[in-house]
């Protein structure tokens, strides 16, 4: 059974998340999606197509690691299953956001290749276990579909594979990150973003 | 006879709207005007020349489709027929907006031809219907004019013609949508502005 | 004498500005300097080198026409000659806003001629007189120099062989522009700084 | 001993300073670091780790100039050396500001020599002690290692060569400035801020 005071904490923290989130920018127009973990069968997610900036536990549901709602008959996020696969690959996972902002889009369209990657930035310092600035930080790049379950066994195949994986793009679409609880996973979506900006504004500057 | 409790109601939710997006950068200086329907022969709009980041519901006055005053003495925002006649054209939209973005400014007069075509952006999705970034999402651009009855008769001839099409530009001036209500029109805005400033920052990047 | 309520009146207006100005990105480090007119022969304007996110009514002083302070020990803005002459040319003016923005100083860097011409932007409109987007805007560009006395002259100069010039920039540095009273000052600056920012976005793209 | 309520009071200046520039965006995810000295021996820095917008006192402790803990067993900031050589250099500088920004990465990264030299700006009168536009603002780029401690030697060397050097970079990490107390301080960073994004600019639109 769902833990109901554990519940209402994390959908409370995906409603701050949420705030955040969009004032920045990066999940406008009802887009992105967000969820954290509540046992090792479940995990809270944002119901589909709610606006992000004005979220509250009212907008947060229950799902199992299938993506099936749990206690509930609300829709979740078409791409909940993107995040269950997280949830099932490393049980050290405590929060996934996933967000939509004009530099992970644009960098994400503009890089040919099937990853992007980050060197010398300070910032990747921001990541757990990332302890100097003298590393790569690949961040692989999927082509953009609407056909979600194979597009979650084609990111999970990737990370069983590259496990020191930090975050994921995906083509003309977003960023998803993870980390163990949601203050951590808001640290690594800023830096993704800072880093993404840099990126896009030296692309601009070096075309 | 307009029913008031509705369009107070209506006045409010335009001058809620005019905050966020003078907010938002896209309404600066008086700029812009923002329509919801009344019925099926009125809409209520912005009075001319406000600040639109200070409305208030003195500051909204009711039309009818010719786009002439209602219990009022008030002067409607000068492209009040531009509102009007896409109230004519679909009984199922219930609000519009016009904003002035520096994204939709700038890509408008540097896109040389008479539309601008977005493709595999996720954000597509947020215009209602479309449920694939697959598609093509095609926004004519009309060239910039003072003679707003001849541009209300373009663009209605344009949409008859395209009834897909989710929004328009004027060339150097701004952005015009549309949707079942507030909240859906500023859905679309929202993303507009947001695949609008992508196209920008491509464009820079590609130079 | 100075009437006291009207001073009091035109001093919260330069505080409120400068809170906006301030928020916006326009007076940063202590920049910038602001003035009413409180009558033929005075104005109210910033004590030099102040906060302009935090102005108070005691960070606002008098002075007259010469720049000299009336009432007070303060020191003027150093800049309080540029403004003066303003008020000396035209008795329909009523404020003055001076802002250092980013585009303003970097479009007036990067253009080489001594005037930036801005055409076919709809927000020209938002100048008083101006009734369509079909004429040019004409802004003089001045070198910068720390002489403000022999700078003073150079612009009532331009200003009486050009009387409808809205607004002029200093190389480097920032714009000035005025109108009757703040609140048409104010939608003179922040048409100007989104007219600035579609410049540089332009200039950007285009290179 | 540390004057404790004298402590207290640079403590909240350091959380104050926290809360603006992380809304400025310049201290993301967890980066940057702040101090204030306390007095010829000691200052405040914060510790390490800590989200800059979200600081509290409690997020504040006291080291000496070599960098060690006093009072206190939490962690200092990793680059807490480099604050305390500032300290030890001149004995007038009340506080120090390290911010990690897209302009300051960025412009850092594809600067290709060892300095980045700034001139005509009207805002360089923003630095203590310079009253013109006319003079040239140097500002060594130092590169990015994780031996702080030699870092630390190398900064110092440099700034007793140069001793009119209002602030550094690091390349890929961001920007060190101070000033008498943190007023200046803040007043210097942002000129700063502002400064590089106008460079970024420059450089985007001359490409």
């Amino acid at each position: 059974m769902i833990d109901l005071p554990f519940f209402s904490r994390q959908a409370q923290a995906i409603c701050d998340a949420g705030r955040f989130l969009y004032q920045q920018g990066w999940s406008p127009a009802t887009s992105s999606n967000y969820s954290a973990r509540l046992d090792s069968e479940h995990f809270a997610v944002t119901v589909s197509g709610r606006h992000k900036g004005q979220l509250t536990p009212a907008d947060v549901m229950a799902v199992d690691l299938q993506g099936q709602p749990v206690q509930s008959e609300a829709r979740p996020s078409a791409e909940t299953r993107l995040h269950a696969v997280l949830y099932e690959w490393r049980d050290d996972i405590g929060a996934v956001l996933h967000t939509h902002s004009i530099a992970g889009t644009v960098v994400s369209r503009l890089q040919a290749g099937d990853a992007l990657i980050l060197e010398d930035y300070e910032l990747q310092k921001a990541f757990a276990g990332v302890a100097t600035h003298e590393g790569q930080l690949c961040l692989p790049i999927f082509d953009n579909t609407q056909d979600i379950e194979q597009l979650a066994k084609e990111t999970l195949n990737y990370l069983m594979a590259h496990p020191e994986t930090p975050a994921y793009l995906i083509r003309g679409h977003g960023i998803y990150t993870w980390g163990r609880d949601m203050a951590e996973t808001l640290r690594h979506i800023e830096a993704l973003e800072f880093l993404l900006a840099c990126e896009l504004a030296t692309l601009r500057a070096m075309s």
